[in-house]
Order: structure tokens, then sequence, then C-alpha cells
């Protein structure tokens, strides 16, 4: 299943947390599975396994797994992130937004996340985020799931 | 196939080898592939494709690839990170660990190898690493394996 | 489908555009997919969904997806991870490239992209890099590819 959904920012740097939505798809997903077996003549396992791949699109944004309880650690985030990647006289990209493309390599357009047993598997304190670092834009999220 | 593995870290900052950990896991998978392949009537296919994604559930830890042979890039690692992602006055949340958590959300909670013919496709200087960035503490790693 | 391609490069620090190589892979992934199907006496889907890893088996060189439009962007990352992840005294490791060790780390050895009904979900500005941070050299790239 391959779903895409809309993440509309608002700053220039944001964390959305895009946690809910990846469970809800899991969710729809693992109900999908299930009925697909039946009607095959399957015996449907309620509670396959799988993999759930995040995908961020764009180049000057990311997808990263972060503390979900403490916002003050999205803003310390958004701090680090600006000062190990600041904009630089040298460089040379005429949009001025190097500074983001340098933190969507640097966190990654994706993440891979196991679902066992029909689960997503995140720990405690971890939810996913959409990290836009040019904002505010109207984006884009892909979510892949594969049970099995 | 999901598994939990337990990971005891000693210092603040430390890069765990779990090579070892997760080509036994690739091994005990595709032998229990084979059988239930032969349970079901099939031909197994005693060295099957797939992948396999490693994968952790903290968020002042990670899961990184580097050279499994002069310790020494372990300790530069360790030195540039803390270099690259200092404590800074700017933090704001409380427990103090902001830089850890920068770390693990660059470094990343997941990698993803290719298995090839039943075998985990690392390179030669290869090892996989959980990183500790926040310990010493009791972390735990997830690996999902997916053969076909 | 597990195949490895050689990357030669030319330079210390070089992106490699490999985008066309890995979409044309996942083209006779398809092709290959359906036909086997069509030997099994099954229903051929000519646009099945899956996932494509592109894994980099190398610890001082990376896989990233940024801008493909561009190129001074692929010079500002350059710029950009120097600064971040420069050479430094404290470093131990004889070879004297532990900063392409860092970069390898921090940009990330695999990216997971979605396979969406045939094709690679790119956004309009991705394209995939193999990321030489310890050049010239003679380097290969691996790709998986699960159709379903």
């Amino acid at each position: 299943m391959t779903i895409e959904f809309p993440v509309t920012t608002s700053y220039k740097t944001e964390f959305i947390d895009i946690t809910q939505k990846i469970k809800s798809t899991v969710k729809q997903a693992v109900k999908e599975y299930a009925e697909y077996a039946g009607e095959s003549g399957d015996t449907a396992n309620p509670a396959p396994d799988g993999i759930c791949t995040v995908f961020c699109p764009h180049t000057t944004a990311a997808v990263t797994i972060n503390e979900n309880a403490d916002s003050d650690v999205l803003h310390d985030l958004e701090i680090g992130l600006d000062k190990a990647f600041p904009d630089r006289n040298e460089f040379r990209h005429s949009e001025g937004n190097s500074s983001a493309h340098l933190k969507s390599s640097c966190v990654g357009a994706s993440e891979t996340v196991p679902i066992n047993q029909g689960r997503l598997v995140l720990g405690t304190w971890q939810g996913i985020y959409f990290c836009e670092f040019d904002g505010p834009r109207n984006r884009k999220c892909i979510v892949q799931i594969h049970l099995y």
C-alpha cells in the first residue's frame, strides 16, 4: 500500500508530528491485508509483520524520529541544526536555501520502521516528524507499507 | 521475522558492534524460511533475497554503519559528532541531553541492508553499530528481516 | 532482485547522479516480475508496488537524495559538510580520513524509496546521489528491489 498525504507548514523550520497519521495508515493496511487474505480463501493473519517506509519527496525537507514528549527537544533540534549547517558566504545556489538542502541530506529523506504483529514498532518516547527546513510551504509525505 | 535484543551501554557515548548479532539473526531467518517453505510443500529456496532493517527505538541513540577494523575511527566519530552538535546555552530541554537528540536525528534511527542469496550484503570494512549518545543505559535494538 | 554496479569517482568529494541507473533497474525488475507471474500461471500485475533500497557498501562514501536541477546545490553540500565535519587535530585514525567517515555516518549508507504502480516515487526535484568523500576511488553501489 502506497499513500500520499499533504503536510502544510507555517514556519521556516518546523517539525510536524505525523505519528498518528502513520499509525492509522498501518491500521488501515492491516485491515485490508486481512480482508484480501479472506477473499483469496487463505486464512487471514490478523497481525502480520512488515515494514513501513516514510518518505519525504522534497529536497529542503526531511523525515526524522525523535522525542514525542517535550517540545523543547524540537526547539533545540532547530537551533542545533542551524548552528551545524548555517548559511555560508561560499554558497552559490541562487535560491539561498542551501542550508535547508544540507539539513535535508543529513537528517535524511526516508525512515523505515518495523511492523510487528500488525503494530508499528516505535519506542515509548519516539514520534515520527516531517521536518520543514525552508517553509512555509505546501508539502506532501509518502508512506509505503508492506505486510507479509 | 521481528526480533528484539538488549544492548547494555557503559559510557556516555559508545559504539557497540552488533554486526555478528545481525548476521546470526539473518542466518536464523533464512533457516526458518527454508523450513516453512518445506512444510508448505513448496520447493525451499535455501538462499532467498530480502532486506534487513535495523531499528533503534530510542531518541538519544541511533544505528549506523561504519569501519569495523580500526577502533580509532569510532573515537574520531565521537569527537567529530561532539564538535558538530555540542551542548549550547540556547537549548531549553530540561534533561540537558539535547546534543544526544541531535546526534540521534542526524545519524538516524534505522538502516536498511540488502540480503542477497541468504547473506547480508555488507562491504568488506563495514560493521553495524548501535550508537549510544546518552549512556550508560539499558537499551534495546530491533531487527526486522523480510525474505522472499 | 539485488544488483551491484560500479561507480568510478574522480575527485576527493563528489556527488554522482545515479538516478537513471536506479530507475532503469526498477524498470527491469518490474518486467521480470510480470514475466515470472506469467510463467506461474498467475495474472501478471504490470504495475506492482514495492520498495527500492539503495545501499553504499563503503565507509567513506554514502547515498543521499537531493536536488537534481542546479549543480550549485552539490557544490554547497560539499562546502557545508566540510565545515560541519572538518579534519581535527584530536583525530587518531592513521589513514587521516576520519572526516570522510563522519560524513558517511551522517549522510548514511542507505536510502529506501517507495515504488508505486511500477514507478519509483521521487519528487520532482529529487535525484539519487552516490556520495564520494574520500576519492578518487573505484566504488560500487547495491540496489535491492522488492515488488509485491
